[in-house]
């Protein structure tokens, strides 16, 4: 219905508000609708805050009585850091209430929307359903797997490289993709690189947007522990740095990182190299919900090799650098064509002058996705 | 003014549906309305046949008395294979003129407009300017140069690899592209590639689509002449085969060739190798408007070095081969990031699942651009 679907549109908005804060929570936003008009709002801001329907239900008070509530996921039923959202939308008198997907927790999917119905509640669910699902992703990866959402970002030339043969990669893509790249940094619990990069780099791994600031959990995959003691990044204290190493490092250098404030995580290892399987379930247990893979070349291959991508960001740059710069993605272990790993470009947009392209696991051809439908 | 642009794309439409039969000449199109309603329209067919503005003239009849007339191009004031335009349009009684841009062929640019307001005709100019110069930008290059445009085609995937390592490239993009790639050969007056293509890939290089066929011209850089007498490119009789060489072919081998029936030119050489500036202007003296270059890696890195691509179209497909696969673009001769060739992106568009990017040199960094604003 038309009429729904434009509430659920702003109710997504809403959501949308609560981006980068809500973590482990999902981002959810909630409307009262009375008589075609819009009596009370809100959104989920923080984990331990009011839930979106809570906040507008207390906005609409007493209007909220024969009113619909449009929320983009199904109303909790259980007793949580805050009571049930199900039992306060009933107390309240809604009438009618728009879902656009239900709960992905397997656990207790249905139960919200059972309670209201038993209790007289119409409910109409998947209105937005896809776009409710994309806003999500991370919470259902997480709530469905225990292990964080991958997200491989990469900044190359038109012909797919990251530098030139010198190294030099400052800058390929424009300031406006390079604020985008900061502001996706805010939207996921932790950024992560190889130790390669590191040594190359030597990158701080902050979120420096304009404004607003977050600290950020810095990860770096360093099966040996080469990070050098003066890098840059443990000497900012801007966010906590977790280093995941296996035993192949070196005590007393694994030591020394610890006394600089890093947290030195020792993960079993596969060819003598840090097992990402494994890194993610640790990280997942941690409750780290998602991270933000961004480089080097080898470390997004090895992601890939092992099918541990949920997303690609790629953004794009009109300008050619040419066969001996540093490619984007290193090396995969296949001979053939037809086992290169295959994505599902979801969008293309213009930042700047440079694209951003964003793509998907395509599961039916050799990818692995956990985005349903 | 909205109506104006609205009659225009009409006109647009119209002219595209000349598309690879017009050259040497432009696509034009062209409408007569009158009290609001479209009384006759045209487009240039063929080079040798009417043009827009007679053919749409002969359909209005009496009805053009008083009419506008919408056309892409200012109408010719002079006798070419046909009689001026611009004096029909006023022995017919057109009242008003829109032209999307003047005449780029720098001899004959505003003498149509200026007999037309010297007749008393009202002349609008500039309407949908930038669509009408992008639409002709193959004549515009051509009559302002004497040199062919250059358009260079790459199948990439999303690290930017045209192929695995062991040449397997078949296929890296879905059938749609795969089509669409066809239809960019009916664009086009030639395709070209390198000798390194036909060696590895043995390449018929026609154009296979469904319905029509068009039989084109295949160009082969090959600077000594290396090309097998049994590819299958020269057995194929469907279109003309030039291939272009040095001094340092071997004689009895270019003999031979000419025996095939393939033209051999003989061009000046750079480091023994084809002058590819020279190749453009002696095809350029041979009437060929452009060119689709589809490859190699190799050939295409020249010609970005000399500046002679005047578009890139890129497929990209969402899969990942590798950092061991083949380049897109072979080696440039650039040590440092702002050497790198910069382009524009004009559109992105999914064909298929794949991606379809268009660029333009960017003349404000480095790129050359026969594309004026």
């Amino acid at each position: 219905m038309e009429r729904d679907i434009f509430f659920m549109k702003r109710t997504l908005d809403l959501a949308k508000k609560g981006r980068g804060t809500t973590s482990p929570n999902p981002m959810v936003g909630a409307i009262i609708v009375k008589d075609g008009e819009i009596v009370g709002e809100g959104y989920h801001r923080k984990a331990g805050e009011h839930h979106a329907e809570v906040v507008a239900l207390a906005q609409a008070g007493e209007r909220a009585r024969g009113a619909e509530l449009f929320v983009n996921l199904e109303p909790c039923c259980h007793f949580g850091r805050t009571p049930p959202c199900a039992d306060a939308i009933i107390r309240a008198g809604i009438k009618r209430v728009v879902v656009a997907m239900t709960d992905p927790n397997p656990l207790v999917a249905g139960k919200g929307i059972k309670r209201l119905r038993e209790a007289g509640v119409e409910v109409e669910v998947g209105v937005l359903e896809e776009e409710a699902r994309k806003l999500n992703e991370v919470f259902i990866k997480y709530i469905t797997t225990g292990r964080p959402f991958v997200v491989a970002k990469v900044a190359q030339s038109l012909d797919g490289k990251i530098a030139m043969a010198s190294g030099e990669s400052r800058w390929i893509t424009g300031e406006p993709a390079r604020i985008k790249a900061h502001e996706f940094r805010s939207w996921y619990d932790a950024v992560m690189v190889g130790i390669g990069t590191v040594l190359a780099d030597d990158p701080l791994l902050t979120c420096r947007l304009p404004g607003e600031r977050k600290s950020l959990l810095r990860i770096v995959v360093d099966s040996w522990a080469r990070i050098p003691l003066d890098a840059r990044m443990l000497e900012c204290k801007d966010g906590q740095i977790i280093i995941a190493t296996t035993e192949g490092a070196d005590s007393e250098k694994v030591n020394a990182l610890k006394e600089k404030g890093a947290e030195v995580i020792k993960v079993p290892a596969v060819d003598g190299r840090v097992d990402l399987k494994r890194l993610m379930e640790i990280l997942g247990s941690m409750g780290i919900t998602s991270v933000l893979l961004e480089g080097g070349a080898t470390l997004i291959a090895s992601f890939i090799k092992e099918n541990l991508v949920d997303k690609l960001l790629v953004f794009q740059a009109p300008l050619i650098i040419g066969g001996n710069g540093i490619n984007s993605i290193g090396i995969l272990p296949i001979d053939q064509l037809k086992q290169a790993p295959r994505f599902k470009f979801h969008s293309a947009e213009v930042i700047g002058g440079d694209l951003l392209l964003e793509a998907y696991p395509d599961p039916g051809k050799g990818g692995s996705s956990c985005l349903p439908g």
